[in-house]
């Protein structure tokens, strides 16, 4: 099969590997049918992941068609359309027993396109794949569901519910691109009475608006000032940073009132200056984490149910085999204006076609 | 009167000033009986708190008896025996209503030897006296009373509580003075598995050990290896910071497991470095805090059952007039063994004398 291939940092290829194949009683092997890139790949590729080695395939987001299963798979058989979440659970170990599954310390966890080989490929083998792919209703489309590998949840488990996000708040998002949109869409589940979105480029800030935050503005426009002034002098409730840069934790740390919450929600690869002289008496909470998909079952009945939705999210579409020119329009977002692009192999039929 | 006035960074002295007078119809007059030195009053001579002004009489923790008090003042009257606490509320503020005290607008908050007047004093202003004053039982001694003014509720408050201690958790405690070590008592309210305190002086790491500590020992015991190894190679469910510099605060961001907290109590004086790099996909939330003291008549109703006590926790007793030698024996810490330090006036009447 063909597939996508991390070759150290700035190095990718697409090429011919061997097909995947059954390990283990619990794994599935999956033809993908659509599958999207994700911001942390491109932070792999900046080398900021270094737990990612050479030859890896990367890609933890995709839905597919079931092509085998192992003899311990009881959830899901042969041809089954399935969402392949970006979390793997053992079911097992410590944390999977307490429903943290982005910890599972069994062999799950973020393995896909991270230690084990990913989904940008034809096929992909799921291990653990009970409790790792989700079976998908007749009416989620390919496409939509797509979103629930990762930014849906991720934004709301590790921004909206972290960071706490309470009806009345003033919540402030630090990234306009697809976790920070998606932060924004999970925010307005909790009904805050304003989301304020900050990113540098005009296009995002307009997909922010489009998405339904109230205003956004650059980090040109003296954000801190900003913020204060429209929440009276206090600051914001709830910070959701969406980046993964020092400059943007730093601002979120700034932005927020006595008694705010941060939720770090980037994938970093250096680290921030905390300024605790400043924090020790402001009652902050700061949050980090890895999304553990515990309301993936959530956010797919919401969406088969007509109530989550993110038109205009997938700015690009490609096939299976245009992986490379996907992943140049998607790291080149300032000029092409992508948010997030689809890749649909030839056997994708999508409810949109 | 006399009193212990701030002069800038490293200067202190004690003299005469002018009498308080009322101010406000919620004011009350309080003469002081017993007051303590609390270590932020340290932090404050170093130059940490650029908010006190030269010239300000430091203290924040006393227990006094009524003089005066203004029209508007109906919770205690002439002659009570008072816990005066760290903590001021003006009842209308936003803050205040939601209980969160230490965040206060209306001119609360901590005040008392920060931005007005405080206790170590022969007499002290204490506004807002119904809600910064609490009236003792007569079975509570001064002595007893004194650790409720600050550093029993900040460690509960700020350490225990904001850093979730549940049963069987294994606690990291870094730093074993008066903090700390009211950390370890009331984390041990919570059952944990394990407490296990980090002090650099071996006499520190025996008071720990005393106030019921599992484990003490010092950074040179290769603190993050060794808490590793005490928990199956995951590290500490909570660590709390009770020093106030960037080491000790980066020490428990490194020694609590996946998932785990880090409650910040101490004053800091210096920004600390955010290993965002390692900690971004670690579940990890990290809490800062002021006390709020809404927890005082909870403890306070344990301490007159005499469920709750710190033995030993007062090492150095003095004349009101001995402030100067006080804080010489307080910041001398390393060679004289104080943890904490009160000194009573003439007038104290207290049941342990």
């Amino acid at each position: 099969m063909k597939a996508l291939v991390y070759n150290g940092p700035g190095q990718r290829s697409w090429h011919e590997v061997p097909d995947p194949v059954i390990q283990d009683p619990e794994d599935a092997i999956v033809r993908v049918d659509a599958v999207t890139i994700c911001g942390t790949d491109l932070h792999i590729l900046k080398g900021d992941v270094p737990t990612v080695e050479r030859g890896r395939i990367l890609g933890h987001e995709a839905v597919g068609t079931i092509l085998s299963v192992g003899d311990g798979v009881r959830g899901v058989e042969v041809g089954d359309r399935v969402l392949i979440s970006c979390i793997s659970s053992c079911g097992r170990c410590e944390y999977c027993r307490k429903g943290r599954y982005g910890q599972c310390l069994g062999g799950g966890g973020w393995i896909l396109g991270h230690l084990i080989d990913g989904t940008q490929a034809e096929m992909v083998r799921v291990p653990f794949a009970d409790r790792s792919v989700y079976k998908l209703p007749d009416n989620v489309s390919n496409e939509s569901a797509l979103l629930l590998a990762d930014i849906l949840p991720t934004s709301y488990e590790v921004g909206t519910l972290a960071g706490q996000v309470t009806p009345g708040d003033t919540v402030v998002i630090v990234g306009a691109g697809p976790i920070g949109l998606a932060a924004v869409t999970t925010s307005k589940l909790y009904s805050p009475s304003s989301v304020i979105v900050v990113d540098s480029a005009p296009a995002r800030q307009k997909a922010a608006l489009d998405h339904g935050a109230d205003l956004a503005f650059g980090p040109e426009d003296d954000v801190v000032e900003t913020i204060k002034e429209l929440t009276g002098g206090l600051g914001a409730d709830v910070a959701i940073e969406a980046v993964g840069v020092p400059a943007t934790f730093e601002l979120c740390t700034q932005v927020i009132r006595p008694g705010g919450r941060v939720a770090n929600v980037g994938v970093h690869g250096a680290p921030a200056t905390l300024h605790l002289e400043d924090l020790w008496i402001k009652d902050v909470t700061i949050t980090t984490g890895l999304v553990d998909t515990w309301t993936t079952p959530r956010l797919l009945s919401m969406l088969a149910a007509g109530r989550l939705s993110m038109p205009g999210l997938i700015t690009h579409r490609f096939g299976l085999d245009e992986m490379q020119d996907a992943y140049d329009v998607f790291s080149r977002a300032g000029e092409t204006g992508a948010l997030k692009v689809a890749l649909f192999s030839d056997e994708s039929k999508d409810l949109e076609d």
